[in-house]
């Protein structure tokens, strides 16, 4: 098994077989010691956090695979804190693709002079690019189609995937009487040109609220994943 | 006649029959005594740069009456400096619609990583939000729709407007042999919601390049109306 990425939160391992398998770390991304999903350095360590995060990945994953969602997910040892995925190619140097219900973080950063914090939005999907030296710029449908990033009709079948699992997660979330603000997810095109969810779906990809306060990754994974 | 606002470049008057006026200044976007079109701070002032900017403007608005292209313009009047122009309401709190033809200014400092300096983009068009303290950031169709800022068939024709101008302005520069990089515009909709363009387009809208050499915008001015 051959080590060939060193990523913020997690490691990823060739397997002999061709598929994949990601190592999950207990570093979130924040600044400061303070968690921040949409951060670009590692703020802070928590012990637990890498196993907590696959817990609640396998579970959501397995939950789209039922819905014959695509997605990478093959399986999960959650004791070696590793799940097993088959290869997918990122769009470009990869985007990360933001579904939004609520206006918070760099949506209201960007936009406060027409919505209010914690406004409803309807599900509103953004996609920008993964590029830490220019503080991963939002990016249009018609940008990415030009720069060969994405053509419009995978970005029409990017859009509607985003939606159909940020659905799927606000659904699961909603039976916890937890709130979903906003979630990021990666995608990337699988062997035969497939678009797949990649990545992971945890604590760390979303702002969840209960009651109006917001719940730490840690915490919304204890809640979500209680029986 | 009312004034009613002062602009970084120009200033506004309420005419008696409810047209307006538009005061040029000799004041042009840029910092630190360089100018820059997509600055928010005056950079300098150029002593004649109202006048021939309005002179600009007065020969591309007139060209665009001919191709019944639908604008705020009336008539000019150079000696005053000014402009009587169609009201006109702006979208939200102002836009500015960009059409590009090479990958410079903050296109490149946002998509560097797929973009080379220089590179030839497809008349491609981008819209930022007029909002200084959050230094004018780019929004998409989706998001201009969600915030009730332009409808999807209002941000259509914005598009196919901006490129026909665009293309306009374009090839009377090219008359010169001059090569359009960048030209921004402003729209509002006219007293029966037709999209208008409204401000003015002037060596201050646009990068203009001869021969690969940068071209000031009083020298632009110069070049495109000397007989």
């Amino acid at each position: 098994m051959k080590h060939i990425y060193t990523g913020k939160t997690k490691d990823v391992y060739e397997r002999e077989d061709g598929n994949y398998l990601l190592k999950f770390k207990d570093d979130v991304t924040g600044e400061n010691g303070v968690f921040d999903p949409g951060a670009n350095t590692v703020g802070l360590t928590m012990e637990g956090a890498g196993r907590a995060g696959l817990r609640l990945t396998k579970h959501f994953f397995e939950v789209l695979k039922e819905k014959e969602i695509p997605t990478h997910y093959i399986d999960a040892d959650i004791e070696a804190a590793t799940m097993t995925v088959q290869p997918a190619a990122v769009f470009g140097n990869g985007l990360e693709v933001i579904c939004r219900y609520r206006a918070v973080g760099s949506f209201l950063r960007r936009y406060g002079l027409y919505a209010q914090e914690g406004q409803p939005l309807d599900a509103f999907v953004e996609v920008t690019l993964k590029d830490d030296e220019r503080q991963d710029p939002p990016i249009s449908e018609d940008a990415l189609a030009m720069l060969d990033i994405l053509s419009h009709e995978e970005y029409k079948e990017l859009k509607g995937l985003t939606r159909k699992i940020a659905n799927t997660v606000k659904d699961e979330l909603a039976k916890k009487d937890i709130d979903l603000y906003d979630i990021k997810f990666e995608f990337g095109r699988g062997k035969d040109g497939q678009i797949l969810l990649i990545d992971e779906i945890s604590g760390g990809n979303m702002r969840a609220y209960k009651q109006g306060e917001y719940i730490e990754p840690l915490q919304l994974e204890k809640i979500m994943l209680e029986m």
